[in-house]
């Protein structure tokens, strides 16, 4: 896929990633006074939803376009419940910036469609009905390109439509924009696509878009690249598999008689503790770095038996997720959600004992284990190399496998379990995590432990793949682009 | 869904099914010497490929005809690996009863199309094309239907589709009908359906080929009712559900320090051993009747907690099957394979002391675990019931739930492990099983298993409503239309 644009409003840049180049926007907050000139034509911006991202990316524009006469209003169904929660912030009828969401629609010049896919999916006709021509519809991913790909659809062709999409959840992109008060640049990085463009603004419309919510880096993507890699990753490494492996791992340590509360720490704690926080600060080779002869070796045993088993289950999710039967599923299950309404992920032995863990303040200790460790990257880098041979710009592969999941996500499992990070996020995330953690879980335990036990013969191979991948320059690339701050979690939990 | 027939040769009866009635034919080897009459116009029929129905099929119609003008000849690959086993069960090029595949769809009358659904999917117009018009397709499960209706496509307009699909694995339906030999009527039950009859004769040739195979009975479905049923019966109790449900027990029971033997014997022993017996000769509630009241208890709990956990996956699955995304999933998987074939899925902890169990000739004295049954059992009346909310006829039902569950399959289980059960059905089967299973497990450990420890009040009105099923008195009509028979499991695993 070979991209490029350009922009009248903001400086671009052109880096070298692996083998490739891509161009993108640096951003910061002294780049907000740009954005009224960026945003020519635009009076009002509607943000339609309040789930995982409307409230973060509502709050962020409306604080980076302070002082513009630029509008955000927030949206909703009369009569929804998250009225409260959207006041409770200062989004009022009173001062004009919330309204009835097809109101909403018909009045901006913008209009962000952050409501459940089901929701989309139910609702755009409407929605594409009240808006006026010559506005412009902007996504967050791309699930409602594949479902209108799916029934035989499209787009209005009298709009823009643009995507800009957070590599996080909805409360990463507002706790890290909030850090960045501070830190000028702190945030979370978005790739951001133009599918049509009718007056050739859609380009600048949505890089302000982006650098207003706080993205240190915006690169291009293409609206079909960013909904596969997107739904396919959160049920990859970003959230099923992180699941999946974490239990698996510790059906196999307590197995091996650990006792509980040691298996959590070796497994969950260890992932989103020290595993995650080596990978974000020096890469993916200092977790190996850091570890003794031994625990070095046990890495590499543990990252060989895994590659292969958790690339099948991927290779599986992709083409589920390419052939649009994974937007099917979510549609049907969302159908059900009256009879059937998701269950708790973390009501089970391990998800308890974690709690009793998180409860020792003085806890912070776990280590890098390195059979965990190994586990965990060869199945981050199964879908590194997973997306690179599926035509994925690097910028949306070390995004979706990589930083989003060390900086963004595993951050809420460390701080509350699991269901803290995967019910966080989009519906669709949330159904896709249940969906593939039990299968990571189980073809770990039939095909990758099973060979760790018998000492079976292993293709080192894979290792040094690993080693000289082009995924470490990328992500060096990509540290650069922005400063290292590690998101602080707090609760934010919708009541 | 009401459905009726007429056989110019066969004796149908209707039978009462709970509030519904059916028509069926009963079968047996008195009828044998019909064969030639209903089979008017047909003097080849082609069995195309070899791998669960095939050598069965071929074998048992070879053996019906015997004395007859009719002819059955196996069609395969040129340069098939099974080309040695058809030859060594005789069917071989010198007596004219084996060939290759197009030559012999071109010469047959009756075509049968038991090769894998894959190669159905890749192969189907180059058959369709070589086939003579005024000639019959024969399959034995629809899912081509589902395959031609996904992408827009149907079968030819000028030949008789028909299907007759055995409620069982092929090495069953060979089993059987060997002991059939000495016990007239046993068998495999059958459903017909008749999809396209262009010349009158496609029920009573769906019809003789069934009474050929040995079905006991021979019930009337449609083919896009068999293919969901079908599919998503493997999905559930056949097969992926009691892996799951196995595995997730066994997890509980030795979690909680019961030694690993002990757990296997109480778990996939107690399911097809004495439970799936009592069920085949006194039904289900005997089951709960052989328990003291404490067990009753247990019982009850247990299938309280399972059911509702049970039903939300068995309604996914439900629903990705009825929407094409099963059968889609399959052929991609299919095109994994030479990358990724299907891996071992009875190399765990579990089924290795399983087969330290099996070996101990002594043993056989798998008792009925109470709990282990309420989960079973829950699980296999909420697939009961979502079938029948869904409109199946019951004797699909009772044969896609239950009499296969118990008669054909689970004493492979049984005999070997799980993998010995599954991998000897179909690549579709295959496929779902391993798909499903690890579903299963995670939703009862999740929801089910949570709840029995947490002490919850449970819903007893789910208890009621199985003790008052019509699913009872369907079972009790099913079991007068054929003898009671054993399956004996004797190694058929290819080579």
């Amino acid at each position: 896929m070979q991209l490029d644009f350009e922009s009248r409003v903001f400086e671009t840049r052109v880096v070298s990633m692996g083998e490739t180049t891509e161009r993108i926007v640096a951003g910061g907050r002294h780049l907000f006074p740009l954005l009224p000139k960026a945003f020519e034509g635009v009076r009002q911006i509607g943000v339609i939803g309040w789930s995982s991202q409307g409230p973060a990316q509502a709050q962020n524009l409306r604080e980076s376009l302070e002082g513009s006469d630029i509008r955000v209003v927030v949206g909703l169904r009369e009569g929804s419940a998250s009225m409260a929660e959207a006041e409770a912030v200062g989004f009022t009828r009173e001062n004009g910036t919330l309204g009835e969401m097809y109101s909403v629609c018909a009045e901006s010049d913008l209009v962000l469609l952050l409501i459940s896919d089901a929701a989309l999916a139910q609702n755009y006709t409407r929605i594409f009905a009240v808006m006026r021509p010559g506005s412009t519809i902007g996504l967050s991913h791309g699930f409602l390109l594949s479902h209108l790909q799916s029934i035989g659809e499209d787009f209005p062709t009298d709009m823009n439509v643009i995507a800009v999409c957070p590599k996080g959840m909805g409360p990463s992109v507002r706790r890290l924009y909030e850090q960045g008060r501070e830190v000028n640049g702190a945030g979370i990085n978005s790739s951001f696509a133009v599918h049509r463009d009718i007056d050739g603004r859609a380009t600048d419309y949505a890089l302000a878009w982006s650098v207003a919510l706080g993205s240190p880096y915006t690169f291009q993507t293409t609206l079909e690249s960013e909904y596969r890699s997107d739904i396919f990753g959160e049920r990859g490494i970003l959230l099923g598999a992180v699941h999946g492996i974490a239990e698996s791992l510790y059906a196999r340590f307590t197995g091996k008689g650990m006792p509980r509360d040691e298996a959590y720490i070796n497994t969950s704690e260890s992932i989103t503790g020290p595993i995650s926080k080596t990978i974000s600060r020096s890469g993916l080779v200092a977790v190996y770095e850091e570890l003794d002869d031994a625990e070095k070796e046990a890495f590499r045993k543990a990252y060989c038996a895994s590659y292969h088993p958790a690339r099948e289950i991927l290779e599986e999710i992709y083409d589920d997720v390419a052939s649009g039967n994974e937007v099917r599923s979510v549609i049907q299950a969302s159908n059900r959600f009256d009879r059937y309404p998701m269950g708790n992920i973390d009501s089970t032995d391990m998800w308890r004992v974690g709690e009793t863990v998180r409860e020792d303040e003085g806890r912070n200790y776990a280590p890098i284990n390195a059979e965990t460790a190994g586990v965990y990257m060869a199945c981050m880098m199964a879908q590194v190399d997973l997306l690179k041979d599926r035509g994925h710009p690097y910028s949306e592969i070390a995004n979706e496998s990589i930083i989003e999941a060390v900086d963004s996500l595993n951050p809420y499992m460390d701080y509350r379990g699991v269901s803290y990070m995967v019910d966080n996020c989009s519906t669709t995330a949330r159904l896709g995590a249940r969906k593939w953690a039990a299968r990571f879980d189980y073809i770990l335990k039939q095909q990758a432990f099973v060979r760790l036990d018998d000492g079976e013969e292993l293709d080192d191979s894979l290792f040094d793949d690993f080693l000289n991948n082009s995924i470490h320059q990328v992500l060096t690339v990509c540290a650069s682009l922005r400063p290292s701050v590690d998101i602080s979690v707090v609760p934010t939990r919708r009541g």
